[in-house]
């Protein structure tokens, strides 16, 4: 362990309103005092686990070697859907196995994941409606206070894979993609990455077409559409100034079509 | 003191949109600057103070002995209304005297309450509208500082009780409670705790009629209504993956009503 | 450096839905893992330079000397906008230079301002979409590990300044305001200040006229409005236990007009 607190990120859909996150936050600070806890989300849209995914997958990297994150978007309370904990690289993740954690691992090949079950550490009696208080808080601050994978359950080769769907190559060349995540300022963030984006690309989303990508939301007036690799490495829809969402009148599972204006110049 | 840093809970109906409650931490670690600040909510319903009594009295018991906890939900702030600070076994309480720490008195004694009166802690001149920031953060970071209560204010037997609607016994035997609580979720809370159930319990709600408590929300299917003690040791209605404040059109309250399937089965 | 932790305050206008704050939570702890993380908000309308201006200026006081403030409302992301880092007293700021600073550097004139240009510092690619993340979060976590202003950029006497009415003094002697903000309880904040308010004065606003000051909220009935020098410092209306933008269905650019009673009772 570095001499810096052990840091915890917390990922959740319990929302700010209740007291579900600070009472998490008690239990950890109980059992690893020195815990310093950093909050990524807790307004994950309720029980969405693949926005909770998408949303843990563009932050963890951010975080310095050693950060263990937790992730609580876990509809199966309660059932028999198993906890994971694993470790990627210099980082430690524990979440529900129901794909909140795929993302990450299909990217950056885990080194170790295992099936939580260490009882001992729980708060007791665990309830059938609150793991995120009873089981997960305890379990991230095992992992804070050095604990090892080991001690923590078996290993397991196995993890639920979320059912993301991937942008299709048509035989034409083009690239058809869709609308997965929607972010505060109305920007719609699709499935196709940065990395698979054709030469000279034309974009076509609802009625618009987009002739090329901007470099900033500022490269067109206030007002206008554009298209971008946005922060997180994804190709958006953005409006600059404004709400692409609401512009345009468009969500998540819109389609989202791309085509190579270098084609159409070899056709011309 | 511990070695570790003095925490502080912090309770208010302030959101999270102005800055208040940064305000009140710049406060706090002007005062205390190794304290250590979690917050269980901003978002109390403005100037209710029986959710913030609801949300403080489940939270609390979660943090480590030695917790400050500091609870702002103030609806006659500027008034002659006093300010109390407590000590419940290894916690501290500072809140205003209108109930806010009632449910946690009634439950747990407090080992000594004072009104609190230590004018050279405030911040000078005290306004009238924002005691969060003038006298509520100085006194809980003197606390957190180690300031004894004796030196915060003189002791006090009395303190302001929350009118809070109990649960009625009916001369059938059965149990009249009501709906004091939603969350996030849209799970109804009721005012019935888990160990005032009656065996065999059938809960009408509404006009709805369940036959048993549930161990957890997955025990029925998606979208269907049932009956747990949650995770505050109460009575809720939920609907498994969605909101049964939504779906039954139900809300703070309304009323719930229990019986035993014993009795009818004698009755059969 | 003190040997308390460096505090670092942050306010934007990225939400918590997302997890864009978490982010540069991960980005400053990697470059200074025992600063100390406090939100003023995150919730300032988006793209809304005016009120993150005002915001920050009614919070920073309350920290403790050394605090850095890092506030990020940006709009002109990607352009050629200035990045400044200033120092008033004992405080430092890192900001975009569209005015969020301006209503600080009026009130309290800055120490020292630099043209941030420190690009061995920033994450690298710097993305055009979200330098809060690329160029604000290290240099803000710079700024806590102790380096100076000199090491960021090079002075400047120059910065954009606000276009915030300013209340107007009109021939008869009375004062022409008007809402500038509104806060989460509905309370009308306005441009006039508690040390330019008239003697005796007459405040009236849509239809409504008031005559006097109050000193708290209690000191009206529940439901009745009232005029009072907010804890910003500002003149304000608010009602009593309700929201005054809902009652009064007034909102930011209405007018806010002041007369002193003084006067009237000369005349009469």
């Amino acid at each position: 362990m570095a001499q810096s607190p052990s840091l915890i990120t917390l990922l959740t859909d319990f929302g700010l309103q209740d007291p579900y996150v600070g009472i998490m936050k008690g239990v950890m600070l109980s059992r690893c005092p020195d815990a310093q806890l950093v909050d990524l989300s807790h307004d994950v849209p309720a029980q969405n686990v693949t926005a909770g995914a998408l949303m843990l997958e563009s932050a963890w990297r951010y975080f310095p070697p050693g950060t263990i994150h937790l992730a609580v978007v876990d509809p199966g309370v309660g059932s028999d859907r198993a906890i994971i904990a694993a470790r990627v690289g210099e980082h430690c993740f524990v979440a529900p196995d129901n794909g909140l954690l795929s993302l990450i691992f299909e990217q950056s090949s885990p080194d170790r994941i295992v099936h939580v079950a260490a009882k001992d550490l729980y708060l007791k009696p665990v309830s059938r409606t609150f793991h995120g208080r009873d089981i997960f808080a305890p379990v991230a601050a095992a992992l804070a206070r050095g604990v090892s994978l080991d001690d923590l359950g078996t290993t397991t080769e196995t993890w639920h894979r979320l059912d993301l769907p991937s942008p299709v190559h048509e035989s034409d060349g083009s690239l058809r993609g869709s609308i997965i995540y929607i972010d505060r300022f109305g920007n719609l963030v699709s499935n196709v990455l940065g990395t698979q984006m054709l030469t000279l690309p034309r974009i076509t989303i609802g009625d618009r077409q987009i002739d090329r990508l901007a470099g900033s939301y500022a490269d067109v007036p206030p007002g206008e559409v554009l298209a971008i690799i946005g922060s997180s490495g994804r190709l958006e829809i953005s409006v600059n100034q404004a709400s692409a969402s609401e512009q345009l009148q468009l969500g998540i599972g819109d389609e989202i079509h791309i085509t190579s204006r270098m084609r159409d110049d070899d056709q011309a």
